[in-house]
């Protein structure tokens, strides 16, 4: 069975039932209500602090075969999702589904968990490191499911992810749950993605090594979603979680593709008084915001609004006064999490707000421009951001096809060869973003324009850009890197790449 | 049939079914998940904007028999509720049920609406005026139902309350949806009431006469929940919404009634640092907040928050550094309305985090001091706050219960004899919160407190207050003002009293 895209989906999914293949953007409606989380009365007098982990996972009535979620504002250095599945483990409890926001290089000890069978399902974002390579090898019974952010918001209000607990870390927090991302061992900024799990989850443990005075306010996470909270003493390492310095690239292929990128926007029809963006943390978008930072100041320009996972230079834009509002999910640096706590038009949304297609109008539904990487891109613009040359799953679905659908311009930035790697294929080895939602691939060797954008071809020629097309892209790159050698799969998926709206737009097969 | 504080309640209630009886403050627990609205996707470029109220109606698709509710943030300025039931009758639509969070007297129109039968059910916390007589004597057929804030959340997240529609008028809102309590032509401060219907109702329809460029952030309400968006001249008399003044009582009954109740607050063993109150907007509750201050001043006490209605003199305390934070379900004058838009930790929050007693633990329940007011107080402590001497409903429910309940220390203030009617009697006419939830009576003639509180008895002996057993509160009224005649009633119940966790604690029949 082939989906609109022409990619091959097997008619049954071991532990994936009730699926629908993908057809176009936002054919898919949704139906039916909300989910919603059990009825509980905390009353008067009664007490959400327990003494251990071990304490919060028994009152939560965790059992065998439950769901549980986690968050991934500590990035690299949270030190949550180990704790609890060691403590989950220690306990005896089997056949676990983890719901993380996404998993990073320091979840590899779930690789142990995944073996004794405490973990029997995941879904996630993206996943990295040594346990992405064991699911690529076949780990793992089921598929693990890889959704955007806005389709994790989306599967966990239509009750497609049915939360039993969610554990999240939380840099400070009160005896009754009101909980913030600022803390005094740990600052994570926007606890955007903890956010929907808090509304929906049946119980909600908070664990924190910062139990502040009642009531710690303003709050991310309410007293009215929260049952209990656990005391630990380190939730995470501060060094991983916030980047001190935001590095800005010297890599002068990336210098060249951000002042290519820069170019398209200002020329594009978009970059006017009141426009909107998202750029992101790569390398060249963090340059693309420098750029544009120049080209605003220059031209009296000033954007509405920025939006997504924040960074430094964007405080800087905001504080320079050339965009008047930073929507944030997820917060990057240092100078960002202070933002967010001073800074009064630096608002905190959650990842619903963000980019669930199926509420009444996520932000990523008004955005002008999105600065995109990728891993691959092929000559349909399909976009792969989630598996390596080697099929080795290596990334993350994060905001990619959220932003590129929901954008008037979505603009891939990449350099045309990677190593010795093409990144510009006939076919990318996995779809996570449909070419119908890209507009313009900007590399470091030229620039492709999607056909079906007549206005932007119009708008971007005669402006001194090195407009080509994909298949020129294609060629170039085939010329310098040779052919790749085809990567050798088994019939076993190994993951399931659901677009935003909960429809399958690719599977990632077992590599051999 | 009587509960369990000896009211008749009827075993069969027309239009009201699956009732319980009232039987302890927290003995009902909530059982199943929250009401949830329904799934819905707007995609880019969908607009919400539509060109008349009419037009939003239709596209809600409002039709015979539905609920849709109002929020009652304009007070008697308020034009929205008025406006959309003169258009759905002059669209012939019929047998509405309407939820409002409150009635005022600038309703009365609605007495049209009810007798050519568009409107049929009333949900509200409280109604008064010529509706409220025209209720009273009999002119509905199924009887209203009167919920308290903290209820009327419970009942629209346990889904008792199903709202098809809300019509949500807001000061200003951009063509997405985000709202805010300011604008240019009307400012309302919190929008707490509002909030739940947003998140809850199938359909918002946000009204405005502030269009505003999109963003309009901090939000209210958010784009995600709002369906469309109507624009008209002027959503209310500004003059209605919030008072300009804050009228200081110079009633000697009121300051003597003020005066004893800071006493009792300052000796009661709550009054310490890091407590927290809610006073309220009656004239001794106003003087109550301003004694407090001087007292705190010299004591060098500061209070941790105070909480629900705020007024001037507690964004007065606030702003000397008195009160750390305050939680705001309603703002009623001007000053509280710039200080919510100012001050960083003056809050806005919703009625279920307010007062739902079915939540993870609501603002309620942190609340040391509640002062409130009564029409009447039995000997069993039990307050009417709903009906007049008369019979007559003129009151609303408001927070009563559910501050009562939540509080640790509940002062009734009234004065013991208003016109020549005892306000201290064997039973009240109706009773909206029970007893054993009232912890003491403050009168210009004495003070009682509930037996059942030995240890503000003992905190309070010796402290030079006049204190009495509420039975000789009762005399002393009866002896001053005679037994008033007894209201004469038919067997109709024409309004139902909801307890806060949706039992029945009373009952109003129709007067003869």
């Amino acid at each position: 069975m082939k989906n609109s895209i022409g990619r091959e989906i097997p008619e049954k999914i071991v532990g994936y039932d009730k699926f629908k293949c993908y057809c176009s953007p936002f054919i898919k409606e949704p139906v039916g209500r909300k989910a919603s989380p059990k009825l509980r009365q905390v009353k008067p007098g009664d007490k959400k602090v327990v003494n251990s982990l071990e304490e919060a996972i028994k009152k939560a009535g965790l059992k065998d075969g439950m769901t549980i979620s986690f968050h991934h504002h500590f990035r690299n250095g949270d030190y949550i999702i180990n704790m609890v599945m060691d403590k989950i483990a220690e306990m005896g409890i089997k056949d676990i589904t983890i719901a993380p926001s996404s998993l990073t290089t320091v979840h590899e000890t779930l690789v142990e968990h995944v073996k004794s069978g405490v973990i029997s399902g995941i879904y996630t974002s993206g996943v990295r490191g040594k346990l992405a390579e064991e699911i690529s090898k076949g780990i793992m019974e089921k598929p693990i499911i890889i959704r955007s952010h806005g389709g994790r918001a989306r599967a966990i209000e239509a009750g497609e992810i049915h939360i039993d607990v969610a554990f999240l870390g939380v840099p400070s927090c009160d005896e009754y749950g009101n909980a913030s991302g600022k803390g005094a061992k740990t600052i994570c900024g926007s606890l955007g993605y903890a956010k929907v799990d808090a509304k929906y989850a049946d119980t909600v443990v908070l664990i924190t090594d910062d139990l502040v005075c009642y009531p710690n306010f303003p709050a991310s996470i309410s007293q009215t979603d929260v049952d209990y909270v656990v005391v630990v003493d380190s939730i995470g390492d501060p060094n991983g979680i916030a980047s001190g310095a935001t590095r800005y690239t010297k890599n002068p292929k990336e210098l060249l593709i951000a002042k290519y990128a820069s170019k398209v926007i200002v020329n594009s029809g978009y970059f006017k008084e009141g426009f909107s963006f998202q750029t992101g943390s790569g390398g060249s978008s963090l340059a693309v915001t420098r750029f544009l930072k120049e080209i605003m100041k220059d031209r009296g320009i000033k954007a509405k609004f920025a939006l997504g996972g924040i960074t430094k230079p964007m405080v800087e834009l905001y504080e320079e006064g050339l965009i008047e509002h930073l929507f944030d999910t997820q917060t990057f640096d240092l100078v960002s999490c202070e933002s967010i706590f001073q800074n009064p038009n630096h608002h905190e949304i959650d990842a619903s707000m963000y980019a669930n297609p199926h509420n009444k109008g996520s932000f990523v539904n008004k955005l002008d421009v999105v600065i995109l990487s990728a891993l691959e891109i092929d000559t349909s613009f399909n976009v792969n951001v989630i598996t390596g040359s080697d099929g080795v799953i290596r990334g993350a679905s994060g905001g990619h096809s959220d932003t590129a659908a929901g954008s008037k311009m979505s603009i891939i930035v990449a350099p045309l060869i990677r190593g010795r790697i093409p990144t510009v294929v006939d076919n990318v080895n996995t779809v996570v973003t449909p070419g119908e939602t890209v507009d313009v691939l900007v590399t470091d060797r030229g620039i492709a324009i999607n056909p079906k954008r007549k206005d932007l071809m119009e708008n971007l020629k005669n402006k001194g850009l090195p407009i080509v097309t994909i298949e020129e892209l294609r060629d170039m790159a085939l010329k310098i890197a040779g052919k790749p050698k085809p990567i050798e799969y088994t019939d076993k998926v190994v993951g399931v790449v659901e677009y935003r709206d909960g429809s399958i737009i690719d599977v990632i097969r077992q590599i051999k």
